[in-house]
């Protein structure tokens, strides 16, 4: 991983590091990329199916659509991975018809055991299929309510800790699991966050950049108030989602002083949204920062065939140019684009390749920054108290 | 359409109106809802390929992708519709496994004729497949390179008029034309915009909605800088989209006193991004208004099987429920409990159903929005020079 910046490095921040030191005692998912994954290993492998859908939503699935939209391509997977998320019909119809359900295992992921939308769709898959331990698996806290039930009808069962958030989750069974079992490396993927990981607390180089940077987006929250990353490959729109909620609902809260707080996360993908948004990065109001996540090496030698258009000779210079090389080259004319304004923070991450570790290492290297943004915040990152009235008033509704 | 806001009305605003109507003279996508759609239908039908392949990015994608997501799986249609817009290497290669390219007609929209992601695209097409007329039609401006290519080939055009920018040009052949192809009603497309356009214009119910909303963005948008769109239906994730260049694009600006301007759009989805984003909305900053669009009928009556999961008893008052209910009512709940907050402005649109009108009737209530907070803002919603440089930028590094 590459990494460039424009921001102006001000005070040290030993304090806030070793905060997130102690914090690590108790927080899990720091600790995640150390963990055995033989049982998921070895679970994965007995698995015949060859549909794999998961009923979940938000951090239960989005940081597994991350890593299997930005893979699955590169990877030539035999298994088919599928979600299940929304209560819309509409949708809920058009994605059954693209599953064999009799060709099918459902991983039914909730945290709390009792998440409406996960429930609500599997009992309705119960309506459809004959649901049992040889075509459902559970993914779960240890004493939830979902975990009783799986019990009950001997459904095999993996933990998600409880000290494990949702958004933080996905390097437990909630991403490794169904990825293990559509045939990703899941050490790999463990491997590429650990060396972010090690980077970080052993203060590398990811140690200096990463607390400047939060330290940046923090002291500056009133005047830049959106973070808009800005990724040049379309396999990287779901990690773009994954940020969105580690973001926003990481960072979008009421303070220790009891004022709201929060950073709003865009993610938009270079070069369609050239099209779309980056008119309104460049002459806009001056209210954002930018980050561009590029991908060295896309290892595609797709090229644009040298072939003249009568009238458009003009376009010849595109002749025998890599797919690659034009988006990667698109990526820093944006980048220079926006620097000449001088008054847009921007940063540039390069990830090396299409590879498990380069995007679980991008992914660890966010929550990382989440952390730090939320300790210099005075909040916490990892709860979510403002989705719970809606909670209760959805079911006073059908009481 | 039904329509429900908690924003305090002031002023009137009748020289505002008085702007719009004069723009109408010259702006051309105000008139599209009365054109004559014959040749758009008699070409139509011509066709007998059964995968239709739009190549164009921006808003030579985004209004058709709209319209073709909210519809396609209600309307089960005979012929796909693709679309090639990115230079992503492994996003082409994947997209184009899943596209019979014997079978296939090939409709490259481009405004300016010279667009750098389409060309690059259709040239590799070339490589792939001999391209005539019997397979490619092309909609470009009436004097463009592009449409010079295809006089000499003989292939077919449509005509973006002039006047007609590529964000506003959904209801042209832009979007009318493969709209038509894969089977849409597009007459209806256009009455259900025709409809807002008098309602509008003949000072209706809609005049008064839409002058108080804008006026309330603009005079707020120091303080609210991010207006969030907030749909409830999977359905109507191509339309947040194709709002997010319209809003984006449009009112991020240099206004007539040379300072930057722009009001930031972002797109979220529900129930799912209750997962996500909500957190922010109602605990974060109050930077935020949001709108919510409900659909009042999903036409689906997909139900939540009466079934009791043994430990999970307590979901029980789900049995029986339609997921369509379900769905409505969590934006209901969700709209309580902002609106319990008491100082995040929010207001609600209804369509009334899955159809051609109701989305479109939708589109041009949102394009209608943007030229009038432009007007609010001194600024030109019909260009986009500050993405000029980048283009400039690109070409000189490959010289």
């Amino acid at each position: 991983m590459n990494y460039s910046d424009n921001y102006n490095p001000s005070l040290s921040d030993t304090k806030i590091f070793n905060e997130i030191v102690k914090e690590k005692e108790h927080i899990g998912y720091y600790n995640l990329v150390t963990q055995d994954t033989t049982p998921l290993k070895k679970y994965a492998k007995t698995i015949k199916q060859k549909h794999i859908v998961v009923i979940g939503i938000g951090g239960s699935t989005l940081g597994t659509y991350a890593i299997y939209k930005f893979l699955k391509h590169s990877k030539k997977l035999e298994k088919k991975l599928h979600f299940l998320e929304t209560t819309d019909p509409i949708d809920i119809e058009a994605r059954l018809e693209a599953i064999d359900l009799k060709n099918t295992l459902f991983i039914v992921i909730s945290k709390s055991g009792t998440t409406i939308e996960t429930l609500s769709i599997f009992k309705y898959i119960n309506s459809l299929v004959s649901i049992d331990k040889s075509n459902t698996v559970v993914v779960t806290e240890c004493d939830s309510k979902l975990n009783t039930y799986a019990e009950i009808h001997q459904i095999q069962r993996f933990e998600i800790p409880k000290d494990v958030g949702g958004r933080f989750s996905v390097f437990s069974a909630v991403g490794l699991l169904p990825l293990a079992i559509v045939g990703m490396d899941i050490d790999e993927i463990l491997l590429g966050a650990k060396k972010v990981h090690d980077s970080f607390f052993s203060k590398e180089i990811l140690y200096a950049t990463l607390l400047k940077k939060a330290r940046f987006f923090v002291e500056y929250k009133n005047k830049f108030n959106i973070n808009v990353l800005f990724s040049y490959s379309s396999r990287l729109e779901g990690f773009n989602k994954w940020y969105i909620q580690l973001w926003g609902e990481s960072l979008g809260k009421i303070d220790i002083n009891n004022t709201h707080q929060g950073l709003t996360p865009i993610g938009i993908v270079g070069p369609i949204d050239q099209h779309s948004f980056l008119q309104l990065v460049i002459q806009g109001k001056r209210d954002k920062t930018l980050t561009v996540v590029k991908v060295r090496d896309f290892e595609k030698p797709l090229k644009i065939a040298p072939i003249t258009l009568e009238g458009l000779e003009e376009l010849d210079y595109l002749n025998n140019l890599e797919f690659s090389t034009l988006i990667n080259t698109q990526a820093d004319a944006t980048i220079e684009a926006i620097n000449k304004e001088k008054d847009i923070p921007c940063d540039v991450i390069t990830i090396d390749s299409v590879s498990e570790s380069a995007i679980s290492g991008l992914m660890y290297e966010y929550m990382l920054l989440t952390s730090l943004c939320a300790k210099f915040m005075y909040i916490n990152a990892y709860d979510q108290p403002g989705v719970e009235s809606g909670k209760i008033i959805l079911k006073n509704k059908f009481k």
